[in-house]
This record gives C-alpha cells, sequence and structure tokens, in this order.
C-alpha cells in the first residue's frame, strides 16, 4: 500500500472546512489527523456534523494540532491565518491558506482591504498563488500555496487566454453573482433564510477585497494595469458562481483561443451554449463561455464554478495533488449531482 | 357613487393577466366585464384560479370579449396583440398593450427581432411607451398605451436622469437578474422546479429583444446613439428584477441628480444602500442607487423592481390611472409582502 | 370623516410586527401611533425597513409607548407580554396579545410548556382566544384577545366542524408544516440559508407549546378530552402553514358538515382538491379539505393557512375588526400574491 | 485487472437514469455500454446533459440496446418495463428495475393502482423486493430484482424493526414530504418553477400506488393485514425524503430496538435526534429516529432518505454490489454535500 500523507485541517466546521474534508475523506492518499475549530473547541466532530462520525468519529475539534502532520489546510479567518502560516512554515510543514491572508503581493493592499498591517512581506514573496491552471510550475514546489478566492478563480479563468496572449484591453466590467455559502458560515439577519428566500441584491460596490487579487494577477500575467469594475451579488442558492465578464479589446475570435488556451486542462472547459451554474456544483470544474459582441465590439465571456468547489475546497485539493505529485484529479468530481 | 370603468383583460391566465386582475379588484373604480384565455377558453376563472373564485365567480374565460367595455389590457402573445390592437382601436376601444408588439416606432425591428412582420406602421406611430416617468404627459391622452417591457423599466429608470440632462455617454454595460415568471408560465424543461432549484444562468446573450425598446428610448430621449451590451440571467426565484448598470460617461455627482430628476415621483426612490429585491416584491416601487467609481471613471447605477409589478401589471395600472384622470397610485401597493 | 382608532405595535421588529404594520397601513380606521423595539430602540422604523420610511417616516421605535393610544397589539416575546398585558389593561388599554402568554385558562401549563410561573390567572380567565370562528361573540366585547398560535389556528379550524357537532373522536395525529418565518426573525445556524436551502426536518417532537393551547380549545369546544400526537416539520419556503390531521371518529360524510359549518365565513373555505399553501400567502385565508378514508375509516384534513396572516398578524386584525364594530374584512386580502 | 460488468441504462434521461449513470462512472467494476432514451433517441447523452459528455462522450442514446451486457437498470415508466422485463429475463440478462411493474406478489393491484393488467404474474413470483436490510439473502441470487419506491423505502426501513420482532400494530398513520424530483423530469404546470417556489401541498390522499407495495411488504415481513393512512406531501426543494410515522402498538422501548436491528447495517442509521433531510442528499443513507409518546401511547419514527439515492438510484446499485457479489458499498456515497 502506497504513503498516505498526513493532513491538517485548521478551521473543520466551516463551509470550506467541511467541503475540504468531504473530498479529503475520498481521497486515497490522504489520512486526516487533526481538526480545529474555535466555536466548537472540544467537541467531537461527530457532534457538530452527524454525518462525519462514521468515518472521523474519533477525531476532536482542537485549537491547535498536536499531532504531527505533513501538511495543513487553513479554513480560517484571514487575520489568523495570517499569524499561523509563519509559524507552520517554521516547523517545516507544507501549507495550503484557503484566506486571502498571502494572496496578494504588495502587502499595502492588507492595509486598505483587509484592514491589518502584514507583517510577513517576505513570506508574500514566497508564496504561490494557487491556480493551477496558470501557477502550475511553481505549485509544484511550494512549500505554501495561497489558495485563490472564489470571484477571482471565475474571473481570472475568464481572462487567461487573453492576458497569455497578451490581448490588449481597454476595460473589464464584470458581474458575478454568488451562492450564499460564499459569505460563510455564520448566521446573519440578511442570510436568515425567511429573509433571503426569494431576494437577490449587489453588495461591496466600492471595494471588494477580490478586486486588487485579481489586479494582481493580471498586472503579472498579462502586464496589463488595468481597474476592473466589479460587482459582486448574491442570490437565492446554497452553492454557485456565475461572473459575466464584459471586456472591451481588440477584436479576436474568442472560441478557438480558449479551446487551445486550455485544450490539456481536465478542469476548465469551454461550453457550447451559456452554461448553468447546476451543471458544475459538487465539482472542481470551471466552465467557460466566450462571444464576440459586435454590436458593441465586447468580448463576453462567461464563466460558472461551484464556489466551494473550484472556487476554494477542490481546488485546494487540486493544489495538494500538484505539491505531492499526485494525479492531478485524483478524488476530484468532474460530474455534478442532478439535478 | 362614481363611475366604474369597465375593462377587459385579454390574455387572463398568465402571470401578468392574473397579476393584474389582482391589483384591479382592488380599484374602486374598475369593473372586470371580460376575461379571455386560449388555453382555458370556456372554463371559469375561479376554476383555473380557485383564489378568484369569490370575487370573479361568474366570469367565463372565452376566446374574445362581447360585453361592452371601456378599456382592453392585453397580456397576450405579440403576434396576438399585433393583430388585436388595430382591431380594438377601430372600435373606440382604449387600449394597453402588455407584450412588445408596439413599443418601438421602427417597424424593421419586429422583423429582426420578433421573427416577424410589422403591418401597422401608422400606429406604430401613435401608441404612447408606457413609461410614466418619461411619458406622462403623452400617457393622458393616449389611445393605445404599449407598456414597457420588465427589463427596459429597470434599465431605463436608471438611466433616465443622464438621458434628461443629456450627459455624454460613451458605453453601457448592463447586466439584468430575472425571477422566472418573467418567462412565462408555460412549462419548460429547464424551468422545471428540480432544475431550476439552485441553478442560475445567462442567456439570450447575442440579441435579447428588449435591447431594440431601450436603445430607441435612450435615442429619442437623450439623443444618444449608443449600442448597449446586455446580459440577461435567470436567478432561483419566483418574481423580482435587478438590474446592474456599468455606464462609461463624463465625470458626474450622481446622488443629487438622481434625488432631483426624481422628486417628485411616488414610485421611483433613491436608496441610500443598494437596495434588496425584495423590498419591491408586489409594489410598484423602483428603487435606484447610483454611485460613482473613481478607480474605473463609471457610474455604476443598481435597480431593482417587481417584473410582474413596475415591470408589467402595476405599471400598466398607473397608466390606466393617468389615462382615466385618476389619482396616479391608485390601487398600488408601494410597501412590499415581507419576508 | 369617520374617527380613527389609535393604536400601538409592541415588538414592531418581529416579522409578525412588520406583517401587522403592513396591513394596518392600509385600514382606513387605524392610525399607528407608537412602535417599540427592543433590538432597535430609537431607530427610526424607515432606517430598519426602508419600506417603511415613506409611510411612518417619522416614528421612531421606542422601549414604551407614551402617546395617547386605544388599543396595543403586542408581538413580543411570551416573558414580556406576559408582564406588559395587566399594566396595559389597568391603564385601560384594549390589548391583542399574538404572544402565548394568554391564551390558555389553565395556569400550572405555563410552568411545564413556557418555563415560567403565570402570576396572573385571574387575567387568564378573563382573555379571549381570538378564534373568531369559533369566539366571536366573546371577541366582540373583550378587553384582552390572546391570538391564536398558528398551528392551533391551521388545526382547530379543521376540527370545529367536528367539535361543535360533537363528533365522537378517538385519536387525532397530526402533522403540521410551516415555513420558517414561524421560528421568528433572528438569526440561528439552521435556519442561515445555505443550510436550510433544500432542508426539510421536524423537531419538537417531544413537546410544543402549541399541544396544550389546541387540546384545552378541544376540550372547552368539544367537550373532548384527547390527547394530540403532533408533529412539526419545518421546509424551505418563507410563509405558508399546511396541517394534515387524520381523525379517528365516527363515520361521517365530511364535505357537507364542513361546508354548513362555514357557510357564512368569509375567511375559512372548502376546497375541492388539497389545497396548495400558495393560495393564501398574503391573506387571511383558511383553506379546508375533507376527505374520509374508507379503507382506514379516518377522516383526513388537510387545512392551509399564511402562518403570518390568519395564523397571525392578519387574524390579529380580523379580531381587531370585531373589537370595534368595523366590518370583519376591513383591509384582510383574500386574494394572494401570485406566483 | 479484475472484469468488469457490463451494464445497460434503460431510461436514461430522466432522474433516476441519470443518478444512476453518476453513481456507475463511480464504480470501479461497472462499464457502462448501452444507454436508452424514448425523449431524445439519436442524441449523443453528451447533448443532453453535457457533464456527461467527457466520461460518456462516445454514446448514443438508442430505443433498444444492441450491444452485449450482463446487467440492466430499467429507469423507465411502469409499462414499458413491464413488457421489457420478460424479454430480457429470457435473453438470460439480470434486471434491477427501479419502476413499479414487478413490485407486488398480488396482479390484482396492478389494474386498480396502476391501470393495467399484469400478464407476467410467474415473473412477479420470481421477482425480488430490493430492500437489502430486509431482502439480502434473497437479492444475491436473484435474477430479477424490483427496486423499491421511494416512499416504501424511507417507510418501511422504519416500520422494519417492529415488523421483525412482531410488534403487535394496531393502526399506521404516516405523512411523507418529497422534493420535486421524485415527480419526474416532464414539465408540468404545477411544478413549474414560478409556481413551485415557495408552495407546498398534499397529493393523492385517496389512492397512492406505493400504498399497497408496503403492505404488502408489511403483511409479508410482520404477517400484520393493517391499512396504512398514507399523506404524501410535495415540498419546494429538489432532492430529499422524509417520513413522518405515528405507530399505534403495544409499548416498546424503541431506540434500543432499533440500533439493535440496524447494528450491522452501513446505509441505516438511528439518529440521536430529529435527522435532517440535507443530511442523506447524495448519499444512500437512511436516518431514524425513533421516539416512544407517552402522552399519546403511540411510537413516531422519523425517516429520512434521498428519494434519489436509498430511494431509487444508490439503492439499485446497493442491490447490484449484493447481486455481483462485490463490497455492498462500493460506489456508494455516505456523505452528503453540505451545505
Amino acid at each position: 500500500m502506497e504513503q498516505e500523507i498526513k493532513v491538517a485541517v485548521y478551521g473543520a466546521t466551516g463551509y470550506t472546512g467541511v467541503e475540504l474534508i468531504n473530498i479529503l475523506l475520498k481521497h486515497p492518499r490522504v489520512k486526516i489527523v487533526g481538526l480545529t475549530s474555535q466555536s466548537h473547541t472540544g467537541k467531537k466532530i461527530g457532534d457538530v456534523f452527524p454525518f462525519f462520525e462514521e468515518c472521523l468519529g474519533d477525531l476532536t475539534l482542537t485549537q491547535d494540532v498536536e499531532e504531527e502532520y505533513d501538511l495543513a489546510f487553513l479554513c480560517m479567518p484571514h487575520e489568523q491565518s495570517l499569524e499561523l502560516v509563519p509559524r507552520l512554515l517554521n516547523q517545516g510543514k507544507k501549507v495550503i491558506d484557503l484566506s486571502g491572508a498571502y494572496r496578494i503581493k504588495n502587502p499595502k493592499i492588507y492595509s486598505e482591504y483587509y484592514g491589518f498591517e502584514h507583517g510577513y512581506p517576505d513570506i508574500l514573496e514566497k508564496a504561490v498563488y494557487g491556480l493551477p491552471e496558470i501557477y502550475r510550475g511553481l505549485i509544484k514546489s511550494a512549500q505554501l500555496v495561497a489558495n485563490p478566492g472564489c470571484y477571482p478563480t471565475s474571473v481570472l479563468l475568464a481572462l487567461y487566454p487573453l492576458l497569455k496572449e497578451k490581448i490588449k484591453i481597454e476595460k473589464v466590467v464584470i458581474t458575478s453573482l454568488s451562492g450564499i455559502s460564499g459569505a460563510g458560515r455564520k448566521p446573519v439577519q440578511h442570510f436568515h433564510f425567511p429573509e433571503m428566500f426569494g431576494d437577490f441584491f449587489a453588495y461591496s460596490l466600492h471595494k471588494h477585497r477580490h478586486v486588487p487579487e485579481m489586479e494582481s494577477v493580471i498586472k503579472e500575467v498579462g502586464q496589463l494595469d488595468i481597474s476592473l469594475r466589479f460587482s459582486p451579488v448574491v442570490v437565492p442558492a446554497s452553492r454557485g458562481m456565475l461572473s459575466i465578464l464584459s471586456i472591451f479589446c481588440e477584436k479576436i475570435e474568442p472560441v478557438e483561443l480558449y479551446i487551445e488556451t486550455y485544450r490539456c486542462e481536465r478542469f476548465v472547459k469551454i461550453a457550447s451554449e451559456p452554461p448553468h451554474v447546476k451543471h458544475v456544483l459538487g465539482t472542481n470544474m470551471c466552465l467557460l463561455y466566450p462571444l464576440w459582441d459586435p454590436r458593441t465590439n465586447c468580448l463576453q465571456v462567461i464563466s460558472v464554478i461551484d464556489n466551494l468547489g473550484k472556487g476554494a475546497s477542490s481546488q485546494a485539493v487540486q493544489n495538494f495533488n500538484i505539491m505531492m505529485g499526485f494525479e492531478e484529479g485524483m478524488a476530484l468530481n468532474t460530474i455534478p449531482n442532478f439535478p
């Protein structure tokens, strides 16, 4: 039997943590040895989520992980990841951080967009942005992978073919729709079921943390210095993300370019009609639909992912597989539960 | 007691028809004397919708309306309205047409976007576009009001302050989210409950009938010849519409302009934060939220309506009130059912 | 112009409070002079619910109501109603209490089911149970009306024809499904949108507060001492309630009995097929569907209401109309918003 | 490498067919060699469901399966299964039939409940009812397995501990709530999204096909001749089933009995509080919650399954595994997607 990698999940009781555990339990080369939770410290995981009882019945949620392990997945608030990462790296652990704490090279962004000073610019420098379709080579040998946000994943995969080809882009206007799980598991008034049921609304129109994350990758990969007009919207669904990009750029025939760019990618496909969010729920897939609109001289791209899948936890496992030299799709779904 | 206006509703069993009847039943100056339905001809309305039995129990759904009446509301397919309108006008009836058959002055648009030749260009010429906040004066004396589509209502009210002031606009990118009732009452595969539940997707990205409708009003009111980049999306809710406009235009301070433009309007309000669709469901309200984004030099405007309310049936009643010289808000809600 | 009744709403920011205000604003004989809220004291109602701003813009949410008024609606937690009612009655106010604090004559029930000692048995004695179809006569002259719970309303209206006729009943098994608004407006984990979306589950199977409320009316009206087997269930909808009663009783032909019992009632109708919750949302209606099952010798009755309508706030207004001698249906809907 | 079993799926484009394919694609010992569809004959499966394109891209939907195979899963209408089964058995194929055509031994039931004469009483006799927790021994050597309906699965697993112990039962009252996928994939008016959204209602109260199916197993296993009072309800969710049983029987301590009965079963667990449907979605699990109510001398049992999982397709794969001598849980989930 092949050797198992021992992993810890920090922040096991949020949505990304639960999704991650769910995937890791199907992974033939992983053993989960530790789970942490701020809100449920001391409980068994099966007391919080009964469906985990059988597989993880003996695991108690702790503040920290004492057991030996090889790699930590961090599903915690940004501020907590910020401080935990240096400690784990010092211990020689590999880390995949699902928070935003190490996604952006420029530390100044953090004080403006996250509200804290980033005291570890050197670690920022070493962190690899975990979007495999762009940074696979670096991920392979990374000690710290900063797993991308859900909005950036859906948007950057839609832009990458243009960036790679250095297409000249003038303006990008993005509307992204997200299911409510993207806002986390903590109950709040406007996501209380009776209020969100039948509701949908835009938010954070002035300033969203994912904007500098997207712009910094665009700059790095495409050598482009553009400001995105980004409007996030929540819709009454649990999961799923749909991004609509209107890109004003030099005229191209996009379908061929998009197909070519992702020809060897297993988790990015070009759809032949506008894709449905429901076709990617529970999977690691991103479906793209590019379209040139001659009326407005605009490239329209539709991108769908599962915000907890390719937008978070399954992408983290994809990164894990790359880091460990495993087959990249190990334990990852491509077919959604339907309906 | 004041005199009642006798009205007929053609196409009474679709969603806009039902919503219209519901409002008209609360209207103190209206008597419904005839209802038609293609699909349920010969049935009583109470057999199709039991909740109408008590108020309209004796009314049978017919192919045509024989009774004498003053005004007809048409909630039928475009092609049927197209042919019925001339006949009713000849009979001296007033008509409020909720279809698209008489919304656009240029008859050529119909062959391109609706798939039929429009044989009544003279009537097109006389028809008044029923958006009261823009065309109130003309509506007062119109014999035929072409009630706007839901997408155009939400978009044009968001653009009107700019059009009125002749603000120079370079580009407009619009994403509009709609509840499923906007697609009509006929069951189809992708709106079958198990499939639409948890799903959301963009559609008609190449060509949507409401685009020329919007562009022709923009041209008429703002003397602007612009092509809109318009992306409609359906989300898993029954009702409601949210439009997100990214407008690249000369720099303005929008809040004052928007408040000023709509100061005397009862059904358009400027919200102080991004408005929720749920706050307008069941009402005739439109809530607007304008915001200048200095990062992208872009005016962002959020607009919410109920697609069956201000986007269709309650707006039709608002037009009716104007045409009849009644108080404009008669029978119209401003407060939503909540939650 | 006819005289307005001045009313206060205690607990204005919960779901029953909001629904009540919404109805009262349409009531031609009501003036709202005071609103209280524990959680939002000091804010204007329009800051909490922007859609109330126009109609109630000047009203500030207070801890108590200082203004003169005639009648108070209490939409507060049971414990708060318990103590407030005696004080208001002493001041000569009329009171309609939507909490459970004065619904059950036997004060001992309160320690067992509500967890508090009930110190006002004399007031319990005087309180009238506000189910108009059963207690209309007493409501007319009541100073304190204890407005029924949503489950009891749906169940008791389904049982009343049997109770009135003193039909011998052996067993009653009830399953009641409720939308989530019945659980209140305070955000909690399992009603957080992503968790309740697609979920449904039974709860409080051992002991539910509404059981003694139902049993005490059954005993009083039907002289029957039976223990109900009652299973409440929550389903992923905002509003609505569906009760399914399986009644083992002497053989009857129920349809005629039910129609006869409610022949003169405006808000209770006998449906000719199993009624949909959606047909009563936003209304004060109760639809009943009785059916004798010869296979099991069992009377099956289906009952649907809006839990916030006939199950709470519109029923409170119905009681108000009766107490004030107004037309009983004033301001009350019988036609739902659809779809 | 171990030998693959070649299977055909008849009726591949309905919900149970799609779910089945999804599970079979994860099964290490299965090769799908043929798919049929009445409604999409001639299309590739990837044209109907794009997410199947990669795994099954070359498979065309046919009327019949010409390829050689070992076992057929039938996900077709009852009438079609009725006629196909004899033909396939004659060819020596093994068959798992997900329709109701071979579930009930007494052929007379079919004319009364299904509306057709059953011309194959001898095959009915040989068919094994595919509820592994009751009939595992017979399933092992069956050529034809009649896969249970979703309602019977949830109800019979809740009753089995009593039947096995020959507990005396007087009455059983059942309310079962189902997601809409249980009604099939064909669009119909009342399951059109805008109408079902926020709705819930009971149906088929007089006569439901699953009643004789349940009663015949109860008779066979428990030697009990009882008539069930059964009320099915649809709720606004895509998947899931919750059954609430009120069982009037001799007094027992149920928890120990239920735990003991299912101690060795992997897919039936006794929950320590009322289980959520969401905890079994996408799995083959059944969660049971038994409770003795001393007030009514009634045993209450709550049972949850995924109607398309343990209620249909994953149970079919469980039966398949048993028939083939594979590990019973092969390819089957026990952990739900959450949220």
